[in-house]
């Protein structure tokens, strides 16, 4: 292992993380609230440390695999750790585990909670809680490559073990500039929605800390009732049109930009996207109007803001689906695991897995008719290697195993299954909000403090696709040489 | 297709299925109860129709991919079909397709009922019932290739297309030896199965129903209360026992039987299945041992029977499982999913799927290491296919969709999620109760006809291992000759 190195990018990350604080620090000596201190020590502490850390001299610029996996897991391991000062520091949680569980569901976009009423905190705080999600959805990797001076063939490492999704796409034939291109694209996405949230009468704060949490997909808000608290179509429909535009690919966009709109038409994981939000909008609509509402008009709204803000992931919440009927519920469940597209800023498994899991049972079903003709699989009109088809199924099978064994796991609290599986579900997916113990109008602060750590491990490991940490964990004479 | 050859084999079924009645007949003759018209009237429609059906003469002999799914298909249809006659015409259900369900239910090994009080049925129809697990169990279809006159290389289409697991093992160079082996094995098993029960002081008639129930892995009872009716720790541990046993693949008791002794206990999927088992029982003996049961004798005792009975998805129950803690709860759903060995009369995933999707998650984890070293995924020392290996991810990824896709459907009856995905759970995976409405005390009768239809359709499903079924369903174009 090349430790000068991994040392190195680790203290950039951290001089970065202080300088993110920065505005939320203006804010709070703007506001003049007792949040000012925290955030002022922490910024001292963070950039300190990460100045020592990068006083390693070494001339060694090899980043290998094993590299990448470090910096990657250490990287978001640190800044959630020092992220978490604020909060501890400021009082907004009991204990410092508690802080360090909200900041962790902040930077992987999670947006779940242990802090039932958030409308007491100081503004900064509420800020910067927010302001991780904006940071976590691109990637603070991602951040740092587009900054630092090019690290040769090593970025790629970092970039590929940070991206979400089973194939890393690079836009442009430098990581460091596809880094500036996704950033440059995210930039521009989230002034349009606070422009567009600004219109519809938000203060400039709320639409700030509302969008961060959208094009995030985090989900975390200023109001207890989240989304729910504005009655306002307008600002629901916004919301919810920019949460699926946040589920959509991020080079799709660049594409668009570049005039090339037959590509992104013609996307696959794109259209099979859209189709799936539009099929459980339409379902979930239905069964509500035949059940527990009124108005069609306000069952197509509920149902188009809640399928798109569990489908990408981000956890806001206009109404209270944990009493919707059954059928409704199990169509959000099931999102839960789809989750939204590579590429984007969305959790869950993603629809591309998914909709390679269905071209490859077509295979098997053709191949029963016609046993000797194995056809490769297509993506786009491009063959998948092998490789990254056995990928794919790996991905899958332990995605389904690291929920089946947590859910287990979780069952000792004493909670019953669904509350279970769904805490399980709504953290490694990075959805927020679960079912019956952890619905929407509730928060995971009953559960226990070692529960909180577990619960912050699967939301790193949701957000870093599993491979990353789970490689670092296992037996060390795998990792050798051969 | 080749019609004239589908139509003689599904003949030869349905006068099998007919001589299959005659010792049910016999007891309600004997016993000169209300079901001997029922079996009369059933033995003479269905042998007659086989005769029709074997009349139509044919020389060719050809039996493709498509004729074996068919007849695989179809035949399991229609002893389903006039299985169901009986139940209907002696008024064991109110209606015919209660009777179908409770047929489909026993014919594929699950055991779930729609019958609340088993205890009013006449002796032949409790001995029917059963009795079509024992049949099911190791397919009706291995049972007429064990007596049908050499069918050609079509046997192998027809064996593969209804052998639980993902590669359909030849004992013998002929299909119709190995046949005659399996049936073979499995008539010793169930022999000694009911040895031991009668020492135990059960009645003939109970030691013969309980036996089929264990061996097939089905689950039906005489007794409301199903094995906990038996106050007798002997029973509970021969029956548990048993029903590990079963779950064994039975090539295994072929090769002992051959003194291969170094063979089976070197076989990775036996030792995974054990594995399984142990941890199970432990972790779920702890559980209850901590919480509901004071004595620790009888937390294993009944710990260890429920274990057996999921996992190899017979559904026996000795206590209602469905008021333990979540965490034991949690577990035993988790068994549901993986079943026991392929080549056993169990249901579910089979342990071999999951043994091998777990070998694909460890070459992934050290191709991150080492990119350049793909190696080969190997089982007892012999390389898979990569055909193997692709047809094992999609039968999981299938299974899932079906899972969560049904587990939608079904919960517009109304009934809470954790109800709905058991009862998918334990109709799809062959098992039998469930959690909640279908928990070990209650039945499926309180669903819809038109679910029960459904959960027939996921019954044959599973023991038919999706794809039998799914490709017969599939667009006319896939199955074009090329």
């Amino acid at each position: 292992m090349n430790y000068g190195i991994v040392l190195r990018v680790l203290g950039s990350i951290l001089i970065l993380e202080s300088a993110l604080m920065v505005p939320s620090l203006l804010i709070s000596l703007y506001t003049n609230q007792w949040d000012k201190m925290p955030f002022l020590i922490t910024i001292l502490i963070t950039s300190i440390i990460g100045f020592i850390l990068l006083r390693k001299k070494n001339q060694n610029k090899h980043i290998s695999a094993r590299e990448g996996l470090a910096i990657v897991s250490l990287g978001w391991f640190l800044i959630s750790l020092f992220g978490a000062l604020p909060l501890y520091l400021s009082e907004s949680t009991p204990t410092y585990i508690d802080a360090f569980f909200e900041i962790v569901s902040g930077f992987t976009t999670t947006g779940a909670t242990v802090i039932a009423d958030v409308e007491v905190l100081p503004m900064g705080i509420l800020f910067w809680r927010s302001f991780t999600h904006w940071i976590g959805g691109m990637g603070i990797l991602v951040f740092t490559l587009a900054l630092l001076p090019a690290l040769g063939i090593g970025a790629f490492q970092i970039f590929k073990a940070e991206s979400p999704g089973p194939i890393a796409g690079k836009i442009a034939p430098r990581i460091r500039d596809t880094a500036k291109i996704l950033y440059g694209t995210y930039f521009a996405i989230t002034i349009i929605q606070v422009v567009f949230l600004k219109l519809g009468g938000m203060s400039l704060f709320d639409s700030l800390v509302y969008t961060f949490g959208t094009v995030g997909t985090g989900g975390f808000a200023t109001k207890n009732a989240s989304v729910g608290a504005y009655n306002s179509t307008y600002i629901h429909l916004v919301i919810g049109s920019f949460m699926v535009l946040s589920g959509v690919n991020f080079s799709l966009y660049y594409s668009l930009f570049k005039g090339k709109w037959r590509d992104v038409l013609k996307d696959e994981e794109l259209r099979l996207y859209f189709i799936i939000v539009g099929v459980a909008v339409l379902s979930i609509a239905i069964n509500l109007y035949s059940t527990v509402y009124s108005n069609l008009g306000l069952a197509f709204r509920d149902s188009f803001f809640q399928v798109g803000s569990i489908m990408t992931t981000t956890g806001y919440s206009t109404a209270n689906f944990d009493i919707w009927p059954t059928f409704s519920k199990a169509i959000l469940l099931l999102l839960m695991f789809t989750g939204a597209s590579a590429g984007s800023t969305a959790g869950g498994m993603k629809v591309i897995r998914i909709l390679i899991m269905l071209k490859l049972i077509k295979r098997e079903i053709l191949k029963i008719f016609h046993p000797r003709a194995m056809k490769p699989v297509k993506l786009n009109d491009k063959i998948l290697p092998n490789e990254t088809i056995a990928g794919i199924n790996s991905f899958v099978g332990l995605y389904i195993i690291i929920f089946a064994l947590s859910t287990i796991l979780v069952s000792l609290e004493g909670v019953d299954l669904e509350s279970a599986a769904s805490s399980v579900a709504a953290t490694l997916g990075n959805i927020g909000p679960g079912l019956g113990f952890v619905g929407p109008t509730s928060t995971f602060f009953g559960y226990s403090q070692i529960s909180k750590v577990f619960f912050s491990f699967l939301m790193l490991l949701g957000r870093l696709e599993l491979f990353t940490i789970i490689a670092l964990l296992a037996p060390r004479n795998w990792r050798r040489e051969i």
